[in-house]
């Protein structure tokens, strides 16, 4: 089975295409993918490999003009071969209202995410916007909405609760979702495989951070807690979104200002967190440069962000009752030497203890903990490609 | 020397009339105290105890007509004997804009409370109608304000900044505060003296629970980290305030309702909280006895409630690196047992362990950890009355 798996921002589009190994409802390789950036300024930028072919022969890259999600759509398609082969595609949505897992796209899938525009209004215009893309070009292919916040489903009603009066629950769904529900759900997967142990004999801390961040407790192989709320914005500090706040300073300065709600969202959506503190960058790799350049501002960001994830560690260590394992995913958790010690600095007594030569190997799906560490910490790379393609084949072949 | 103090809520006013020890500089006893409760509601309550003569003969209580603080103000100071003798009134004041310490009351310190109302819309009128009241009612006492937030002001910039935009920060002052500093005080104090170590070998999670709720993080005396922000509306769960919560979650409500941002903080304010939750009430022994009669709603609020609590616990566990004691205060932290069992449950991995029998005895200031519990877990009677009292004769000494 072969399965066309996209990753979609405001300005980008990524695809891989998967092919089902035979035999194995569990692997897939790799076809090829490729990537638009940029999309809307022109001039926009693509990449495109062929995974049999890595070498020259098989990538190709170069500038194009994509004024929006259609026009990188339609490119990605005249570079994907064997376009009458693919059974499905899968799209690593975010956010519908009362849609938690996978489902085949349709029309009541698209007005769910319609309806929560407001509450993803980086992730969900985008996506809409591919979705008919392909819906145009490729009108015979079946489409799946892997919904990122499918993972925490199993999260109980005391841990997803927010304190709201009960009308905010009711009619408008306020409670806690948490999303990278793919991300989240390959960490607990491969966790008990590479450790050869069984699922339900692990409690995991799953730390994804990257551009984006959130931290998911994890019993028996289930989410049981997570950083983000209902919207993408909550939880540690993101990269320009603001995570968490006192919702009372949102509205004071609202009132302060005379600013509308649609103000507000924009500054706390795209002036705010790693960037709101640094004053300079919301990229971890900026404000590391410029931390060691002697940046006091960003290496207050770098601090604030790390105490913060330290802190959800703590968390989610009291809320399982202990910790198996602390893995680290996304492009902070992969490749950040500094990021992971920080946030490892100090919880030796929690049992939580990293190997410094390790750490700095920074080798990806490898051991970083000390032989002594109560818990085991792993590098996990992302893999959330595989999540989608594995839901899209399981919808499509019910 | 002989220190008035007040705790003034808006419809409630207390005071309570020390006197500082010959010889000490540390320690008071009580002349006399009493509450006017109800004010503006016909009929309001008041009860007088003479310290001295704890008997019938040294007790007054019964109805009034207190329709405003003045009249709770005069009624008081009716009761109060030898007025003459007062050498200053400490006000247990929350919040002021650029004074974070306490402060003989003067024009500014006014204007600083006028200022953050929008942020303590409960607090601060009725600390400044009590205030005024005094002002014109005994002109020749001077008046201490003892800000709630003093005792935060050694949190670190990684703890205390929000990842708001940094005009939020420079022009609102926008970040972590913190509150119930007097209480938080109190039990970095007494902790060490019960346990007669010195308080710069001490980590403590002071747990102040009650009608409002904090957790403070505290080393070598001082707090770290706590969990309410901007606001006294943010961290755990409050009676009828909202807690944590996703701020784009108002942002969300407010714009599909239209609402104001006086009517959305007005919601977050009264109908939030253990009352959001629950529907039934937003006090502690209220929901205790709907759960024991089989309300699933009160249990789960109970249930939130302390899974909140749980939450800081590790998370300050994480940040100061280990702990020593975890200490209850306030009308929950002092009194249920239920909440003190149900938020220590399961955290024997963390050190923390509960003697059960211990706990069931609910004795004030008491150790009810078991005696393997890496961590000691004690009660401490809040003391907040002794903190104002000591700060107030502190500035008015100088």
């Amino acid at each position: 089975m072969r399965i066309l798996c996209t990753n979609v921002g405001s300005t980008s589009f990524k695809y891989q295409l998967l092919d089902l190994q035979p035999g194995s409802s569990n692997r897939f390789s790799s076809v090829c993918k490729g990537v638009v950036e940029r999309i809307g300024n022109s001039p926009s930028y693509f990449s495109h490999t062929d995974s049999a072919n890595k070498d020259e022969l098989g990538q190709t890259q170069g500038e194009l003009e994509a004024a929006d999600h259609l026009a990188s759509v339609q490119h990605a398609i005249n570079l994907i071969p064997d376009l009458e082969q693919i059974d499905g595609i899968g799209f690593k949505t975010v956010f519908a209202k009362d849609i938690w897992q996978s489902a085949v796209i349709d029309q009541s899938v698209i007005q769910a995410l319609e309806a929560y525009i407001p509450l993803a209004p980086l992730h969900n215009p985008a996506y809409l916007a591919t979705i008919r893309s392909f819906q145009q070009l490729l009108p015979q292919v079946p489409l799946v909405a892997v919904l990122e916040t499918g993972f925490h489903q199993s999260i109980p009603d005391y841990a997803y609760d927010f304190g709201v009066p009960r009308s905010w629950m009711e009619k408008h769904r306020i409670r806690r979702y948490g999303f990278h529900g793919a991300s989240h759900r390959w960490v607990s997967e491969r966790v008990p495989e590479i450790l050869n142990r069984p699922s339900k004999d692990l409690k995991i801390i799953s730390c994804h951070l990257g551009g984006s961040s959130s931290l998911a407790a994890i019993r028996e192989g289930k989410s049981i807690d997570t950083s983000m709320g209902v919207s993408t914005q909550y939880g540690v500090l993101q990269s320009t979104r603001v995570g968490d706040l006192d919702p009372f300073a949102a509205l004071y300065v609202m009132t302060q200002e005379g600013w509308s709600p649609t103000e507000i969202t924009r500054q706390l959506m795209e002036d705010s967190g790693l960037k709101g503190i640094s004053g300079i960058s919301g990229d971890m790799r900026d404000l590391e440069s410029a931390a060691d350049s002697g940046n006091d501002r960003a290496r207050l960001a770098i601090q604030a962000y790390c105490y913060g994830v330290k802190k959800y560690i703590g968390a989610y260590t009291a809320a399982l009752g202990s910790v198996d394992v602390l893995a680290y995913t996304g492009g902070i958790g992969e490749k950040s030497i500094t990021a992971r010690s920080t946030i490892c600095d100090g919880l030796s007594w929690m049992g939580i203890e990293l190997n410094p030569d390790k750490n700095q190997q920074n080798k990806p799906e490898t051991l970083i903990s000390s032989t002594d560490s109560r818990v085991k910490i792993l590098i996990i790379p992302a893999n959330e490609e595989f999540i989608v393609a594995r839901e899209t084949a399981r919808l499509l072949s019910k």
